[in-house]
């Protein structure tokens, strides 16, 4: 019986924790191929399994290159368990005509409410207060400097998809004024709209940047973006790191020529600059925006709700635009 | 000339810094008696001004008992620049008459803010996962532990004042389910009214903190409160230390019987029980939630207007119900 179940391949690392309690359920529906689960290298494994694979789970940040696509020559989809489909190449995905579908949907809301947090906490300082109580200094030296309200801060979006637009919802209630830059204008989005990234940071007093990271977006958040945003502006990052120009945004915030920044992501990670783990105008997580166990299941729900209906031939749930 | 103006007498630690940029803007209007400008003790100072004093300033966290208003027989109006009235004998106004006026209407925006930060923070682990990366953990440890997801979180309101309403306003931008409690049940509220704080926390994944400190909610949040939190539970405090059984909580916390806490105000302020200090799972700020130069703005606006209401006969603009 189960040589009848359709076939899913598995592409992960070996250390992806990720993907066990979704393997098995995976399993009710479909022949599981895991490379995890054989001795062969990986290359030798997709040379033996992939010709006929017709539907690819990627699994985590596992980058997925065009080399890796070349075994696959049956390819149609590729479920990417994650918000981010920088790992995975496009290019190759869209002129070999591969669908693809991501996890945003599931995942926005976590990332929205991170984003939110970094902002606060920059503004407010609170993690720095923390440092400040947590030292012993309240007793020492009295009252903390003061923070900046929200209400009234004008913020720029860079980037208004599904994790953007939870974020501008979450800024509304607290009174903050939006704009936004996007590949193009929301004709239904009621916030200000300015194509230019330099002329959206000069309009604003902080950046949340929540763009995928592609070619045309790499470095978006440029040392000439950074200086219209100026030095009483805050960076918030739940995108990418390499949306950001890292070293020059480093270079800024010791100068003091950028006030603040809350960085969920880096250009290479896990290793953050060494320099920003001394600054207390920063807040730095461990790309952890997306890490609840309940988007995690919504993210299982959605991965085999994808695959449940490619192999159905039905609509798939969360397509990616290529 | 000056002598035509109306008197306002200032009460107010010397140490307070608040009051200087304050006082020129008050001395526009009145003329302002402050003992700070006299070499009399306070109780001299009172003793020889305070018999014809109608208004009083009572400038940031200064006591005001019912001895130093014995001094001040003509006393009808006493303006409070703070949120938080507990430091001021209201007993002895309500007995005598006095009018009390507080400046929750101009501080409730940032310490809504606040705490709400204080619960994404919580649940999330902001701070946490920022000592992580700054302590190098990240590329040594790997994936930081899951937080907590927003949408769908029980959060028990404890005070549906003028900052409580600030604190719902935002947590349904963020998806939480809300409950209160409060003096009595709000006709024109949508969430559900739980008038028992016990009930309330045993329906609830959070409690925010946020009513005013009186004899009727010193120790509101009981042992017997926090247990019914339960284990997963995490309390957020905005309001005033001793509203919390600070000292139950702590054993809470360091056993594992309480999730976890957010908390800018504490019993015995500036210290903080040490356990709290070494504690992951608890944010610690230093009473800061109303500290920024935005709202210390609108609270003068606020003070001077209430003045001038006072003394040309028009409505008060923050009169509080004793």
């Amino acid at each position: 019986m189960e040589e009848e179940l359709p076939v899913v391949l598995v592409h992960r690392r070996p250390s992806a924790t990720f993907v066990i309690p979704l393997k098995a359920r995976l399993q009710a529906h479909f022949r599981v191929l895991d490379p995890c689960d054989s001795a062969d290298d990986s290359h030798t494994f997709l040379a033996r399994h992939g010709r006929s694979v017709r539907a690819l789970l990627c699994a985590s940040l596992a980058p997925l290159p065009a080399d890796t696509l070349e075994l696959l020559p049956s390819l149609e989809l590729v479920v990417i368990s994650t918000a981010g489909i920088d790992h995975v190449d496009l290019r190759f995905c869209r002129r070999r005509g591969i669908t693809v579908t991501n996890a945003s949907a599931a995942l926005a809301e976590d990332a929205a409410d991170h984003a939110v947090a970094l902002l606060i906490d920059v503004l407010r300082r609170i993690t720095a207060a923390d440092r400040f109580v947590r030292a012993g200094s309240w007793p020492v030296k009295g009252e903390y400097p003061l923070g900046s309200k929200l209400r009234g801060k004008r913020v720029g979006i860079v980037g208004l998809g599904t994790i953007g637009s939870g974020i501008v919802k979450r800024l509304a209630a607290l009174g903050c004024i939006i704009s936004y830059t996007s590949r193009s204008k929301k004709p239904t989005v009621p916030f200000a709209y300015i194509g230019n990234v330099v002329e959206l940071a000069s309009n604003s007093d902080a950046l949340i940047v929540c763009c995928p990271l592609t070619q045309g977006t790499h470095h978006i958040i440029s040392e000439e973006v950074m200086r219209a945003l100026g030095k009483g502006g805050v960076v918030v990052n739940v995108g990418r790191g390499a949306l950001i120009d890292e070293e020059r945004m480093v270079e800024l915030l010791v100068r003091g020529e950028l006030g603040g920044a809350g960085l969920d992501v880096f250009e290479n990670e896990p290793d953050v600059p060494k320099e920003l783990l001394e600054l207390d105008h920063v807040i730095l997580t461990p790309h952890s925006a997306v890490t609840t166990p309940e988007s995690f299941r919504a993210v299982e729900d959605l991965i085999v709700d994808n695959f449940i209906a490619f192999f159905s031939n039905k609509p798939l749930l969360s397509v990616v635009q290529l």
